[in-house]
């Protein structure tokens, strides 16, 4: 098993060295792939700037001669994505590391999102104090600020790149096996069911926020006695993204959906939008599913001045300096009863929608920030009016967090999946 | 020497109790700080909720009582962050993990953002795939992607925990020096001399970017062979604020402002703005400059599709999946020389602008995608008009990229260094 290094040895050669030689010097075995392309690297690489274009259907020689630098780097992104997963499957891969400004980061991580969770990703990268959702996508990648350029090894690179490299060599030396992952069944990694008695038991997927955890963690706890394995996803737009595609690759036996305020965020054009595939898998996958209504009053933001200025003279909440929330309208909580409406009613199988009719957030209650009885009625009766005959609309006089509330979602849950075949 | 866990004991404690035990059990020292509000405490903390809140000046009981949630995770913050600076200063310091969603990241980080670079910092977080520009700032953090939410023990939770314990674990056991940071002197740690002889040389801080690092690689390597070490910083915006907060505190002999695009970030409002203090810093330090306008042709964007719409029948150049430039107008380059000779203008210590004629970035040269002389020469007039008498202007009929353009940067610089005290 050996960690691959990734990046562009033409012009971080020195820095590939300096990080290599220190995992080697720790005992881990490293594979070096370059994927530079306008110098000669600066020391032979393992896997050559060759095969890397090669492994992405390219010829180097070509890339090189169309001196298209976007272009070259999306074959170099795919390049090593494809020796990664190769690497991977023959289960020579105990870690990925990659090192770089925006085309070392592009290439590094595009390497790293083609391996299930569980196999060690750090990414050492200028761009790593900022926007970094499709550099990270639904992985685990370690994203580690560089601080200064990639450009020579001074008092402040060594310092980032030696704890860099120690941070993989902790990782590499006590490997832990890969969970399953929203790739599908072929790749994930079994855990071993000796060690991990979880391994055996289904698995249920759940929503929460942190205005709803009251909710889920009292359900887990019943889904939980009941013999199931509760898998939470924080609503945060790649958390209902990565839930979505592990429903869809037959990785889940039942879903309690409570949290379905992205939907908020993509009819509003919030920041944590999980696009317009949320809602929908479970339907595909003939999954039986409890949908709420959790956090659909509110839509959410950057820090204050970062709220769009259509936006300004909304009912706003900080809810912290860097979370700043909206409350939806009426008619955006009308939209949205239609939109869970539809979505739920385009499954087959056991769905039930619960609603909490004395508010879907923690600040949504009587005294509250975002209390608005019109505007919830506004989404409980779009729901009444569109839902289909066939989907169960179970209404509640409770708030959301009522221990009551959570305790009927999770038992309409258990008994959706009463005699149902487990998923494998 | 231990590890501080910092998070809130009530929601996350399980969680915290799971890594903390991996720590414990392969020998690395760890205190754990309760920022919990709520429930009690999952187990007892070493530092307990009451001291996190009385060193931010609060007192948990009022922060309880008035079950502000924002106010509560704001002083939660500034406490970790007291707390975690106080242990360093004590030199008991060999790291600091974090672990959580909104309220548990902002704790956790605003704790690591108290630490110089070089002590390692990792945060597990379910906002670590988005914009996490206000979590990790200026420092050397490591932000990892939980994946599902850090609630509950489950198979893929565990795979994530166990990988980032073990990457603390990894940096606890073999720590490196910590850098000279951007806090002050007082706060930096010294390098042993006779491991690294950097640690004597005076030190030159730089600017860079793609499309100019064969300018500031070249200038690098005569400055090197002149006994400087060149820190180089990535003109991301943290990294041009980065530098600035080093030279302010005065850890800088001399500048090479070779890329100061932040600007036109800045100006037209692009995603890598360093703000206005961006070309300020070296003046009120008294440190001499060299200055270049360097891709000042560009403004950054995200992936293509996030360009505002005003933006949208601009020159615009997909960099690569990424990142979409935007070319700067005739009218934008007018303003941003006013905006380099106003900066410029301000120092009276030694301070040159260096004009190359033929070109501002990689892309800025004939056949190539920016190139718009009109637009240049728009930005040398106002240079022109705009810069004081007493501030340097040496314009070279030569690309930005041209070797002869980086030697005479670089040996500017060394011209205005020479006979200078250098600072200690």
């Amino acid at each position: 098993m050996s960690v691959l290094l990734v990046g562009t040895l033409d012009t971080k050669g020195a820095e590939f060295a300096y990080v290599r030689d220190r995992l080697r010097a720790a005992g881990v075995p490293v594979i070096v792939a370059d994927a530079g392309v306008i110098a000669p690297p600066a020391f032979t690489a393992d896997v050559s700037r060759e095969d890397v274009f090669r492994a992405a259907g390219a010829s180097y020689e070509s890339v090189k001669a169309a001196a298209d630098r976007g272009k070259a780097i999306e074959l170099a992104a795919a390049g090593a994505a494809k020796l990664a997963a190769q690497l991977h499957k023959q289960g020579r891969l105990s870690g990925v590391f990659g090192m770089g400004g925006s085309a070392g980061t592009t290439i590094g991580t595009a390497a790293m999102r083609a391996l299930p969770v569980g196999v060690p990703k750090l990414m050492v990268s200028t761009l790593a104090s900022g926007q970094v959702k499709h550099y990270v996508g639904t992985r685990d990648v370690m994203m580690m600020h560089s601080v200064v350029d990639i450009a020579g090894l001074n008092r402040i690179s060594r310092a980032v790149l030696d704890n860099a490299a120690n941070a993989m060599i902790g990782m590499a030396k006590r490997p832990t096996p890969p969970a399953p992952l929203p790739e599908g069944k072929g790749e994930s990694g079994k855990e071993d069911g000796g060690a991990n008695s979880s391994a055996d038991r289904p698995v249920i997927a759940a929503t929460m926020f942190g205005v709803t955890t009251p909710c889920v963690e009292a359900a887990r706890t019943v889904l939980e006695a009941a013999g199931y394995e509760v898998i939470v996803f924080h609503a945060t737009g790649t958390g209902g993204r990565t839930m979505e595609g592990l429903i869809r690759d037959g990785l889940v036996a039942g879903v309690l959906d409570i949290t379905t305020t992205e939907l908020a965020d993509e009819l509003a054009g919030g920041v944590l939008s999980a696009g317009p595939e949320r809602l929908t898998a479970a339907a595909i996958a003939g999954v039986p599913q409890v949908v709420s209504l959790g956090a659909l009053d509110m839509v959410n933001f950057g820090p204050y001045d970062t709220v769009p200025e259509r936006y300004q003279q909304r009912r706003l909440h900080r809810h912290n300096p860097t979370i700043t929330l909206m409350r939806t309208t009426p008619e955006e909580m009308d939209q949205l009863g239609k939109v869970v409406a539809e979505r739920t009613s385009a499954s087959n199988s056991p769905t039930c929608v619960m609603v909490p009719l004395r508010g879907v957030s923690a600040i949504d209650a009587e005294g509250m920030p975002f209390w608005w009885p019109e505007a919830d009625e506004a989404l409980f009766q779009s729901l009444r009016n569109w839902i289909a005959p066939y989907v169960e609309l179970t209404e509640l006089d409770l708030h959301i967090n009522d221990p009551a509330f959570a305790e009927a979602c999770a038992q309409k849950l258990l008994d959706m999946l009463k005699g149902r075949k487990v998923p494998d």
